[in-house]
């Protein structure tokens, strides 16, 4: 399952109304305007508003607006039969829509019961993209879905993009045969890019399969600048702490500690970091951040904030520590960095005062802020940038196009990072939002670098 | 009417059952457990949970708390008799409820009919403070509490806090005779601490009055530290927008708008500035900002912020030539700055995207998106920290302890600021929340600096 | 005696020939191309040299280039008569002959016996400023230069531009009949303008003066934004340290403090303060430093910085407790600040490593930094850029010709600072250097603001 | 050769007594105190004021020290005879005298004619290292030293340590008997390392070399956290620039780029830069600097850096279109990036203002300041801190040992990158300066993450 899912959640929310009628999907007869009925929404009626919750996500994506303009005349997805689980949002749609554009014919569902704008749901449905989702499903419903996604006469998918791994693992387990037959697969989720490799070592990926979550643009933007931002966002959401002179310290200080760093600190926090890694630890340095153990500072930290992909990273014996106020959040890595199982005792009490914020209460009244109960605070308490979320849609397609369209050959059963050109390639379609200007290499400077004039420019392993 | 107003209606609403009965509080009767009435609030049993949000208010306004313990033991206001007019809030009620302990009596009303929050008004009549406020009252309403907390038999004002000038002018109007014995007036507003300087240059003020709002410390807390906040707040709040990259152009180099380009450029956007004052823009430059006319770059932005305090900073023409999804907010004061009724035009469509967001859609197709309807974004869309209440608060309550003691003839009837003692007495009384160690001046470094080893440090005109 | 003394000295020697020969030029006959010998120099052959380093300088003081364009048809200066006694530099040759263009005589001499560019004073004895002055002057030289200046046949001065006030207290005490009809004064330094002020609390200044030291413009220029730049080059220069991850306190967070804190923050460093006053202390705290006492922490810290302008703030118990290498030095004022007569005690080594820099070695082998002894480290170990003599230039050229052209009564016998609006327009001339446009206020809003269209934009005491 | 040959002939000139005897040390019959004559310096009576250089040197060397004892009981380099060949300084000392401890035996020679400190020299062989270098030497010296380090009766190397390859070279062509019986080379710059490649690649390297150029600890000191020191240093002290608004364009954001971008955008210049590669310029965007052409802005611009490794990056045509007053400078490769040939023109006018600095002079007037000729600013015109160069000899010490004691097998005729957990355990040796405390992993998340307690925390790719 991928990292957005709880902001997901939380966004359709406010998009959704939810004073709809109880009656589930699957027992409503619902016909689109152009008579077609091979979907199954919540309410194919709201599709006019999804239709505009599109166009405005359009508008920050012009990447792949960009992209239906330039592959469009050639149709490189022409013949693709593409079935889809992801997020169902409007960024989601016009993803969707652009890969129709490119030739593509899709079928799509949702890899979270939770996430689905089922006015975006209803307007992919309208214009005829088979769509099997809803906010609210079922278990149940939601394999329904996949099933009815993979599974319908006359029409056998040959590409599979998926978030988290359900689909290709249904795929996988119950349609061996259009397993076999399929091109490519391409993976957005580290949880499903984990299955795959698991898959592959165990010699059972007999598909290649592209691990998209891993490529730099993504990996950047996911980590370093979209972290720089999310945790001010998601501090302030929750607690309207003002950061000016505020003690914080920050374990872990890779992508995402250095974008959670570099904002605390832009705004007057005084930061301290935890490091394992002495490279790492060392690089906090030059950054002009004091590298301590966090038992050495807890007493006086206002915020601690966890960001090491590790476990147990807040203990118990150090939330005794704490002082009274000090605020503690996870941006790190699903929700075990904060030991808040250990919090769970009879002595202590929870006072939930606002939404994804609980007050931890000590017998001699101390109390501990914890934020989204130590889950990933920016997914809980943030939102994402449509931005971020059209250099991932890019990526995917740009993944899909190259898969469908590789020469006999080029990738085996096995798994394989985007290559560094069209990452590349991503980079440079999102470069016109910044009306950014790229210098290109003279014949002469090519040939003295030993670079082609269109790249790669840097070796696979630059970041 | 002070700063706070917006986003104290709008915070509020998160505490207050909306759902409560409709019957008006002036014709209900109600007795707190001490068994009086002299209150007339929303719902007295909403006491307890309002007494929960001042406490956690007091945990963030420790100076008001360490100058209860400091002058306690003297009771600096016994014999004070306060009369205040200001928002009513968990903050507000921790105000109060120091005046008290050092001594006063309090009579307390509302400076705004949709500020209050119920149950902390509940709580400080159950405490035994007579409160008269509700939030939803009518203008009658309005007027009539004021007249409640003046007009009360056996009990008559000698001091008045004020938020906005309208229980000053009142007092003046209806009450003559008790003006004349008060002995200081405390404001906070610009507006009312406006209306102060008019009645002096009239002749007709004849107390002395103390004019908190500018202060050196609230006045860099109002204005630079919040905002250099608020702003990343109220722009993520209402819009989602990613700050890497973007071009943003702010009008209006003074305090706020430093505020606003320190932490816009921290956070990776491209700055530039507008300035009318040479001396400003040469800090501009100096600060690594570009100087430039509006009408020179707006086509380009994809962000525009007033913070000028002047009018019709925005036109209409320059609203015309912005590109499709600008978001357009002001930061500076009240609702002057964009020409908003320019764009009440039957050639534009406004669509109210989420609350306090409008997109304005051009006949072309184009977006621009307002923030707030012009109106000051930080007020609207984003929170007030509580350590900004706190001192504001910290000075509105030694303001009063001034006043009150000051010696015979030190105060005429005229106008003040703060002495710039005090001033230092409430950033120092803030101090141990950041755990800052002051240094103290020896004797002989006193007598070379000729400076009083306890202040003030500074001349009254240094900021 | 300004700021600038040390600089220069150690500047100008990088221009001038030090073989020159050893006649003193008060021995010398020697007259100009033009027939002229009104003048003393090292030697009048050196002025093509010295015409080179005007133009280099030239291109740097744009400001005044212009002035000497808008202000020459009018010649604001006719029939000023102005003797000046300054650094004579190649900038302020520039000066000098702006003066000229714009009508005036001027006769000059040196305000410091060492830091006179020989080649630029011929320069300028060239084209016909009679100037007094070379590098290496005696007591008894410097006293008979500046008479050389003032007390000649058939010429009156009826200007005084000074810096450290030795020309005008010589014109006082021994041509109190010049110094009566003179119309006014304009100086620079800190040091002439406190005698200013002692001779009008005296009753003795009978002419106005103008104090260019303390206008908004140049003290920002003289310490914010210089001394953010000198600490870096300073410490560079004299140590090779590399900033990131150095441990640095700086005492004192004034402008200076300021200055130098936001610089050393920028390049990695961890810096914490010391301040006595609570509301620079805060503001410390929000700027994101740490607010200690020097006892605290000196043991750990890697550099010390002193910007006080206080005495003994570094004493020699905290010089005994700094760990091996710590560096010390002074930004602050003259040279009180560290105490370093204690550090000439026999039990202490000196240890002279580079041009002001001193190890002094402790019996247990530990070695503290010492720079500059003590002295002001950006003026004797880093340059003062041309942009920032540009400013000062031009001030004085402002203060010139308001004072010699006010009309009667608006200046008294009295010390004054430069009007607002001449302040604004020493900005304003600098304005292009940085291609930055000024907005123009319109009609309406200049009405709204209650401003003049063309300034002061600002109250007095705005900084 | 090494990046630092530049800086290295500068710096030393300021320790050296250029007035020295002008005999050729290979015609002078020295003997040290110990009897020895293996050796040939400058001045073998310079020893003591060499041995003082050493020994503050060793204060900022604290890793190798530190190395010394960790390692010294067991000696790992016990019957190690290494050859050396690299600059002579004082850095390069303590790590001779490191490899001294550890047990090695040395014999050293100068990997450039200009770069020996002699006084260092001297010292080395004063204490009994064989040392063949001065200053000044003739081409025909430096292969004599080379020889005399090689070719001696009774002692044959197993171990080189070199930096350009000059020595291997040697030794691979004159001596390759003892060539096949060397256990490792090691070897520090770019273009040594590149002939060991094409050695490689051509089948001829019999012997395991480290390149200890591109490990990560090195490469990040060199090029992101020293040149964001370096650029301001080379640009203050040649140009004495004011950077506060000055407008500058980086050709190049890679590391040297991020470096240089960082430190100037701090100091309030305004900074756009130019790239070829849209992952780098996205990552520029997000930094916030304007993404543009060369060509578009140049005429703007008042500094003009290259940092791209490419060649002509800055053009006649551009050159021409400069600004009066643009400072033009190289912090790249070599001396390509600026066409500087094309300026080497009859119409153009050549002016050297300062050491390092020419003005260029166009016909019209114009200048263009050109640093140290287009080649390394950094080198020429700013110190490295030897901070950066312990980093670099601890990297070497650690590589020696690694290569010595590798058991038979783990290391091929190839050439390998220092192993991950040696780049670890060189930052690690740093981290004490900075009182930087590392977290140590627990069993449990040790085995969560896969890793082992001490190391590597990183795959190998990891920067």
């Amino acid at each position: 399952m991928s990292r957005f899912v709880c902001f997901l959640c939380l966004h359709s929310a406010s998009y959704t109304d939810s004073s709809d009628d109880e009656t589930s999907p699957r027992d409503k007869a619902q016909v689109n305007t152009h008579g077609s009925s091979d979907f199954c929404v919540k309410n194919i009626k709201q599709a006019e508003f999804g239709r505009r919750e599109i166009e405005i996500a359009e508008q920050d994506m012009s990447a792949l607006i960009s992209l239906r303009k330039r592959a469009q005349g050639e149709k490189p997805l022409a013949g693709a039969k593409i079935v889809g689980c992801t997020h169902i949002t409007a960024q989601t749609a016009v993803l969707i829509e652009t890969l129709v554009a490119l030739g593509a014919q899709c079928r799509w569902t949702a890899c979270n019961i939770y996430s689905t704008q089922n006015e975006v749901a209803a307007a992919l449905a309208e214009t005829g993209v088979p769509v099997f989702a809803w906010k609210g499903e079922s278990e149940d419903d939601f394999w329904w879905c996949i099933d009815r996604c993979v599974n319908t006469e006359g029409w056998q998918a040959n590409m599979i993009l998926d978030d988290g791994g359900d689909l290709t693992h249904w795929v996988y387990k119950k349609y061996p045969s259009v397993f076999k037959k399929v091109r490519g697969i391409v993976e957005e989720s580290v949880t499903g890019v984990h299955r795959l490799y698991q898959l592959s070592k165990a010699g059972k990926l007999c598909v290649p399969a592209m691990n998209v979550n891993d490529s730099v643009t993504k990996q950047k933007f996911d980590n370093l600048y979209c972290c720089r931002e999310s945790i001010l966002d998601g501090l302030k959401r929750t607690t309207d702490i003002m950061f000016g002179g505020k003690q914080v310290v920050v374990c872990g200080y890779g992508e995402v500690g250095k974008g959670c760093c570099t904002a605390l600190k832009a705004l007057g926090a005084i930061v301290c970091i935890t490091e394992i890694d002495p490279i790492c630890a060392l690089q906090a340095c030059m950054d002009g951040f004091r590298v301590v153990k966090l038992s050495e500072v807890i007493r006086q930290m206002d915020v601690v904030i966890t960001c090491t992909g590790n476990k147990n990273v807040v203990t118990r014996e150090q939330l005794d520590r704490m002082k009274n106020g000090c605020i503690v959040c996870n941006m790190g890595h699903s929700n075990t960095e904060i030991d808040v199982a250990s919090l769970r005792s009879p002595e202590l009490t929870w006072e939930r005062v606002r939404s994804q914020v609980d007050h931890i209460i000590w017998p001699d009244g101390k109390r501990v802020v914890l934020l989204a109960e130590g889950r990933l605070l920016n997914l809980s308490c943030s939102t994402v940038p449509t931005f971020v979320l059209s250099i991932t849609a890019t990526t995917q397609a740009l993944a899909l196009i190259e898969l469908f369209n590789a020469p006999e050959g080029r990738y085996k059963q096995d798994v394989y990072l985007l290559p560094k050109k069209m990452d590349e390639y991503v980079a440079s379609l999102h470069l016109p939002n910044f009306d950014a200007h790229l210098t290109e290499l003279s014949d002469e400077q090519a040939k003295y670098m030993g670079l082609n004039k269109n790249g790669p420019f840097k070796p696979n392993y630059y970041r």
